[in-house]
């Protein structure tokens, strides 16, 4: 089942730049384990900001949610959820 | 290069149900042909709504530009173009 | 798996009477059919406005973009659907 | 008599962690017990977001607003309230 | 139990002048009625606008929804409604 | 001549408590000193919010201005100021 | 007593050609007479716009409202008023 | 050429009080030359606002972005400006 | 002296489609001569939408505001126009 | 290929004044250098804000990505990224 997610970073100047780099790392391992074993199916840069557009292939609302708190970065993004359905234009299937 | 797409449709009420259709069947033709050329790269609907979001990849603004305005739903769609770039966490190559 | 959908409605004044109220009746039939089947969970109008919340149990995206179009209101309808979660504090399952 | 509160939960950085741990397992004792006392009738997390949507089931205004505000979070929230009447389709009365 | 009603009045160019004359002759009939039960505490002109801003006194949302879909102008009219609680600073009571 | 005035109150976490608390208790003392004088017909909670609907009776704008900037919590709030006139159907003269 | 009221002006495509020229035509000989009373203090195009921005003196709202609804082109007219005082550092009495 | 500009001020708490008198003082010396000098042609405030609307009369873009960028409390304001023109049914030249 | 404008075009479905191509040929020739004189600097397509980014270089306000509605489309363009002054790191002069 | 890229800069006050001195130096160094390579094609100041309008000319989205993260102000800057085509009317090229 697949959903878009668009992502927005807002890292406070106040954290630890060290801290930050340890957190973009610990996002990146995350992010790419999520892509390896296909719950994270797409994932592109939106041009000229931090921020993301994502779509994410989970078996339900639960499963999305617990994904996307638990991503290092979560407390500094703001997140918006679309739901997607099979488009009866779309030669794939979801 | 991607770009999102996220197409609205609104079909005026006072338009002849036969030539909707007629549309439709038209645009569903364009669409598939466009997937299978590998410009229309996914097509997904949005829940509960006649929206798209759409994933472009063109040579360039201009084919993008050309590409939707040829789309027969045009005159009836409301269009939010997102240029999107290489994501460095991504694991496929744009 | 649960949905929110909040659906406004806006019938153009230049239907027929007579077909709005039979598409009320048959909204209204639909509706209560979803509601015993259990797929419809909750109904609560709007104070002041023709608008309703929703919550809606389905197995799956694609079977909530089916159930909301097969609404015969559903082309006067802006409906907006948020994913809704299992929360943490509460006590009851979703 | 049901309202929909709709809340956003945001948490500045300079709090104490251990206080707002404090805070969270308050909030979640007096939601509970809300909820156990029927007036917090329903409560769903949004997903990727740290919000809710919840249904209230309170006897007035007056005492819709002295419970909300009496939320260990209340300070770090942002609450929509919508009031909400009996649906003319719906099976169940509120 | 007291709601704020910001009512704004939209009359399609197509609806006959007479039709419009009874609409409005209605309404003022309803809406004093109600001013006279207490129902309708306030009523005041926003400048410059065909809107108002309206304060009712009902025992309960429900009787708020039948009241404001009662009244004659109400097809026409965009409606926010806005619960009102006890200040406690006021020297009044609700 | 009437004024409605919506005001939201936004206390910055890094104002001292009992500074605040001062503020809050002259700010309560004035509010009642200008209802009692009749300038502040009208004073209402809004549910779930720290914000408040007021209806000012003065005798112009600049009069109007200077009572509202006068107040002690006037710093941390929003105020959004809407003219109101006498309502053709209104059964009372404001 | 000074207001700013922004005024966009939005004539419908079905109107008669001629009666519109008449609306224009009454409009701009009433704003002119209210122009010289010195009620309508200043009257600006906005550039690129069927708008404009203007500055009335009246002696109160009611006043104000009256004169506006009076305009001829009022009910194609979408008004925002705004209402103004004394600067502390305008050299000039409002 | 006349400029509308609308200036919300928003002076951070953490600014040294003095400063800000100094600010402000040197704001109103500045503001007043220009008014006196013909650029500055009215100064409004907007009721209930720390706010003002503005008429400014200059030779060209250039000028006007100099002279607001040069007022002390520039870095505090945030300015919408609005390009205006002769107005056909206006009585003054601009 | 230059100013951005974002034009937007909607044209009603119910204008006869000859007059529309007479029009938009009008427009063409119009928008050319204009750029061949130098006032309409630059002229770009917004993807995926009938709307454009153009610069104007003119005398004044009233000179951009005559060139504007003067153009054939003009009655249907929402248009949105942006003072521009000298940038201070740019290497031409504007 | 064209770009608009709006910028806004907010700078935080509590940078270092000599950084931001440093920042904006540095930053205006690198525009003038991709200005006289012809990839930051235009540069206009907003009128009464600190931002700008700039047109870009990249060989895809990839490098505009790269160009805007690279400049020193980006973590001050919102930027809102526009594809621009060919426009049919325009005389030159793009």
């Amino acid at each position: 089942m697949l959903f878009m997610a668009e992502m927005t970073v807002r890292i406070p100047a106040s954290l630890d730049p060290q801290f930050v780099e340890q957190l973009k790392a610990d996002e990146k391992a995350m992010s790419q384990r999520l892509q390896r074993e296909g719950k994270w199916r797409h994932l592109w840069r939106v041009v000229g900001q931090y921020a993301n557009v994502s779509i994410f292939d989970v078996s339900d609302n639960d499963e999305l949610h617990t994904l996307l708190t638990a991503l290092p970065l979560y407390p500094y993004m703001e997140i918006k959820v679309t739901p997607l359905a099979q488009h009866g234009s779309a030669i794939a299937q979801n």
